[in-house]
């Protein structure tokens, strides 16, 4: 298998570490892409209609994209340990969660650094500062709400480490991009997200 | 079960659209939120801690929230039509199709009608016109890409209907606030429409 990527970008990371938490990491070949300029050529489009990252290509040739769905289709490869459920129920009570920390803590944290970091001009044309200070107000106040919630349980989904957790993680790390460290005013997000630190996959 | 839904949201209707399809809906009773106001009270936030809707409250009182993973659950329980894949490859590849036409087609539409159309300005605060504006732009774009891919395949995730129709045909009907009809625009997407709107759920 082949995982199109991009350094940097937070949505293939999240493949990367289910990959390595799976212990199969080393048996993907990653293709770099570059966002601001191959990934909008017909080459890439060909793998995502839409030319985004990350791609992976399976060994007959076909194309899977959007994280999430990549890492459905691993679970379904490669069973253990187990990151999404093991039952339709459980599925979708991590769904609900995994969706939770993407839709109102990922988004608002990449709408408002896409939308404000020199460094990602390429990618959003037209920048609008206004909704990254908005988006910023989100993130802010979204994460409060998340570090609550990690106060009553270990993981983001309950008891146990899931792909919910690698979803958070590479969220908040993107946030450093806008000079926010949840982990320095949070005391059960800095708590949990040294537990993750401490897992191989992210050493 | 009862499902906290709230009137002309596309969220719970892509819920109440899966409901109908599994035969189901008149079992579950709804329970109108209104989002400007309740939705951002304690009340709300203890059945979802971002105060969104729609939220299925089980049975058992368990409280399982975002329209994907509650479709998840429903197809757990009533597994009949299959509508998310028998098994995880063909999951995976139905949840591509509906995570590319959620992210690509259904947030640029619901960015841009968020943040322009005077009757959501309670729900957008502050709403932001240059986001509008490009939101638009992209989901004008990415409409035609996908009137395309229509041209290839009767269903968005390919030979079947699935989740992913109930996602793009709510999603394009959203665009109505905008004054955007795309299948008045686009030959392929007009006859997956007319399609769709034919089946008993969508009548």
């Amino acid at each position: 298998m082949k995982l199109y990527t991009a350094k940097i970008a937070p949505n293939p990371l999240r493949v990367e570490y289910f990959l390595k938490e799976k212990g199969i990491f080393d048996e993907v070949e990653l293709v770099q892409v570059e966002l601001a300029t191959e990934a909008k050529e017909p080459g890439h489009q060909k793998r995502h209609i839409f030319g985004r990252v990350p791609v992976l290509e399976l060994d007959d040739g076909q194309m899977l994209s959007e994280s999430r769905a990549i890492c459905t289709y691993i679970e379904e490869i490669y069973p253990n340990p187990n990151l999404m459920g093991k039952n339709g129920v459980e599925r979708a009570f991590i769904e609900m969660h995994d969706r939770q920390v993407e839709f109102h803590v990922f988004f608002p944290i990449a709408n408002w650094i896409r939308h404000s970091h020199p460094g990602l001009a390429d990618l959003e044309i037209p920048q609008c500062p206004d909704w990254a200070a908005s988006s910023e107000a989100t993130a802010r106040k979204n994460t409060a709400i998340i570090d609550v919630e990690l106060g009553k349980k270990p993981y983001v989904a309950g008891d146990n480490f899931t792909i919910a957790d690698i979803t958070l993680y590479c969220a908040l790390n993107f946030a450093r991009l806008g000079r926010f460290k949840p982990w320095e005013e949070h005391a059960n997000i800095a708590i949990w997200r040294e537990k993750i630190m401490e897992r191989p996959a992210f050493s």
